[in-house]
């Protein structure tokens, strides 16, 4: 029986990957499951005659379950298939790696995984951003903003005061909601920021504020997820916006 | 006049560099200034004819002053050498990346930044701990744990409140005094935690205890550094503890 791989397949630009996750998905990849986060730029490294199912969530339509992906797993490896399970980033930063590793030892099924570079990091150093600087904070820190998995809302007020970069995946729905309560907790309105969608790819855009108006200049700007939100003083040193290719988006932000 | 790399190494294992991190090493770089941290399977992987400098704290030796460090580089940047710049783990997670770019910018040489895996990540999975899990923790918060850069320790007491995993980097030799104070803000001592030294490399070992044990289970093991400490419910997911190859400190462990 063949052990499964989680990959991480990082950002999105396709020479992100790592060696090792490259090698394998090139070399032995037998079946991928992929999910939507994944680009077609990295799922062209794939070997040819390689089964790729995609198994994300994609425009509007429920996501697979999770159950059913483990299950496809399974399946796969008792047929003695080298399977890759691949994600955006890294399985072990918001990728369920855990929970994958755990389902497939309950079926007796070794897995492997393979990290990848976490979004927030490497798509905040793309527009100039390093998460840690020592003038700046004592650390980082990354969260989920959706709010909608079992164990709820981050605790906004404590991470206010930690004195580290906060860096936020999947938040941009609700962005509004969450600087709101950040000043609330004290957090200073001017507190540099920025949100930067489809980071590392040709589709790569992002956006510079203050806090407080980092909302209304995302939406004025219609960037759209897949997004990472920095904020922290860091942000104050992203390069200038970059919103090429947006002309309307772009102008309604200059007005 | 060439621009300067400044590429993250990744945690240690050579094809947990980034393809295009390989790529620049193997065919560009002519000068490279590497940290203490980089392994010696990554040097191996750089351009035979290159000129490898290293520039880290070496043996209880001072470590090579930032400013000589961005001198050498603007230098060679100058004479229109391919210049790398090379850090264990990310540039951007307590690497000076930042530094690093506003010194060579105020020299007028462009730096562009390649990430790298962080060891913080990268190395908790390695003993199979998912520093993000739904089900333990809202994310994951990294910090360095010496203490002793301007602005001081991180805010032990906010960061024991944030329901964040933590993952400490050089924190090894401070470790009692931050179990302590983390204890002091009201995390629970029975708090699973683990250490690993070398992650990712053929000298990874690593142990697990409970946070108020965590420190005497260090000295008891001999675990040096460099080391990355993970504290939180997903370090209760940590394999068994692996001291293999350190046959005396794990007699002293058992015991």
């Amino acid at each position: 029986m063949s052990k499964v791989y989680l990959i991480g397949a990082g950002p999105g630009a396709a020479d992100l990957l790592t060696v090792r996750a490259a090698t394998i998905l090139a070399a032995a990849a037998e079946v991928v499951l992929a999910d939507d986060l994944v680009s077609d730029e990295v799922l062209a490294r794939v070997r040819p005659d390689a089964r790729i199912l995609r198994v994300g969530k994609r425009g509007g339509r429920p996501s697979t379950p999770q159950s059913f992906i483990c299950r496809v797993m399974v399946r796969f490896a008792r047929q003695g298939k080298v399977v890759v399970r691949l994600k955006g980033g890294d399985p072990c930063v918001f990728g369920r790696g855990g929970e994958e590793v755990a389902a497939l030892a309950a079926a007796g099924i070794d897995a492997e995984i393979v990290p990848g570079l976490t979004a927030g990091i490497a798509v905040a150093a793309a527009v100039g951003i390093p998460v840690t600087h020592r003038e700046h904070c004592r650390g980082v820190t990354l969260v989920t903003g959706h709010g909608s998995d079992a164990g709820g809302e981050p605790d906004w007020a404590a991470l206010a005061r930690t004195g580290t970069t906060l860096v936020i995946y999947m938040g941009l729905a609700r962005l509004l909601n969450i600087a709101a309560r950040l000043i609330a907790a004290g957090m200073d309105p001017a507190t540099p920021a920025a949100a930067i969608a489809s980071g590392t790819t040709p589709a790569q855009r992002h956006v510079v504020a203050r806090l407080a108006e980092l909302p209304a200049r995302v939406v004025a700007c219609g960037l759209a997820s897949p997004a990472i939100i920095v904020i922290g003083e860091v942000a104050g040193l992203a390069r200038a916006e970059d919103l090429a290719g947006f002309a309307a988006q772009a102008q309604a932000c200059a007005a």
